[in-house]
């Protein structure tokens, strides 16, 4: 476990997203946690969704500041979310930082779609540097409204902070949509681990040609309640503490390997 | 555990990476597996390392036909690793694909840094679709020479087959760059997951810019023999069973939640 923070220091956080510095949810992150805390805005210049944990190795990375009402707001990167994180950390931001949240997404981070979500390696990446972290995710792809998360989020990072993450460990969080009232409370979850029913639109360009859009995905599998999608969709906020340690332990040693020479 | 094949089974590979379908190690995994198995080739257009999982959602995919000596060799995709994955399974290769292999990656991929391999989420990517998958990388970056690794992979991949990896599982392969007589084995390693010190290499470009490269990462811990980097620079062939699920299950229930309502 880490060192427990003290109730009464003001901290720094890091604030970062894969919709772009620019997204609704993150303005409204912002706002919910810039009286409790120091708030730095590192975020991709443009929507970046589903990069997963890419990282920029080929193009140089530029920073621009950006500001909101005539004042500075953040800074915005030609890169992916993981690249804001480690760029933030090393270059950008001079203070010590306490804890990275990335968010609000705008769809939930659930079950094995995690493994693409920009939002979650952001969390990840941080784990990775170090430095405790939350991914949040709202659960609607259509009119967010942000504002039972930022009533929630700073009360959840907080209690994180004085928490102590263990080291390596980053918190996936995601929100129901619904109104406060609607909300049943909150529930540790594990990540589904169901595969999805996935389809690629076929079209013909105006040119005669051929090409693919990722479509539809529908789960294949009746999953537990201790699965984050089941107990988001029955209006849990749901917590599943993420590591990015990919070693099956269960299967170390376990086979022979052939005879190759 | 998956159901065994038979030895003598004539088996369907797809192969693909994430330095694009014109890099030479694809190319010798090929020439090497061609002989004893039905190969498909789909991989990226052009190289797309360090995308880690990242999938296209955003932009239509394309594929493209590709030749060799005037013969059809493979398709090429606009697209990531994880996406040529689920392309070639959902629309491209009409036969029930048995394995999956990716690579061979010119550099290793070990400790924290598969997470952002394209090679190792192409093989992560089958194992989500249920199908057994290999990451094969050469702990070289430069004048690599793919003559050990092109010789072990049929028998490993025919290894992996007929063991009948478990469910959800891949193997990352890593191989020594030395000639065969100086390689001592192959060993069952864990991913390291020490940080590494990471730089920014900060410059001006000729119109007075800023601009950064994401440069050297030098190793902050000293590892055991059991995790991947160590084995491999003791000339071990090292092999890592990896897995998709996320979820740190110590830490399931462990806290309890803040009262947010």
């Amino acid at each position: 476990m880490a060192k427990k923070a003290k109730c009464s220091e003001r901290h720094t956080l890091l604030l970062t997203n894969d919709d772009g510095i620019h997204a609704m949810g993150l303005c409204a992150l912002y706002e919910a946690l810039k009286a409790d805390f120091d708030v730095y805005v590192v975020a991709p210049e443009a929507e970046r969704s589903a990069v997963g944990h890419a990282i920029t190795l080929v193009d140089p990375l530029r920073v621009k500041s950006i500001k909101r009402n005539g004042r500075h707001f953040g800074w915005a990167i030609n890169g992916t979310p993981a690249d804001c994180v480690k760029l933030a950390v090393h270059e950008i931001v001079k203070d010590k930082i306490d804890f990275v949240v990335s968010g609000i997404n705008i769809g939930a981070n659930v079950g094995i779609n995690i493994l693409y979500s920009g939002t979650v390696s952001a969390a990840t990446e941080a784990a990775m540097l170090g430095i405790p972290a939350m991914a949040i995710s709202l659960n609607t792809l259509k009119d967010p409204d942000f504002c039972t998360t930022a009533y929630i989020a700073p009360r959840l990072v907080r209690w994180a902070i004085e928490l102590g993450l263990p080291k390596g460990i980053a918190l996936n969080v995601n929100v129901p949509a619904g109104p406060p009232n609607s909300i049943k409370g909150m529930k540790w979850v594990k990540q589904g681990l169901s595969p999805y029913k996935e389809q690629f639109d076929k079209r013909i360009d105006p040119r005669g040609n051929v090409y693919y859009w990722q479509a539809s995905q529908e789960i294949l599998h009746k999953e537990a309640d201790d699965i984050d999608s089941v107990a988001l969709n029955k209006d849990y906020i749901t917590v599943t503490p993420i590591k990015y340690d990919l070693t099956a332990y269960e299967y170390l040693d376990k086979f022979d390997f052939p005879s190759c020479f």
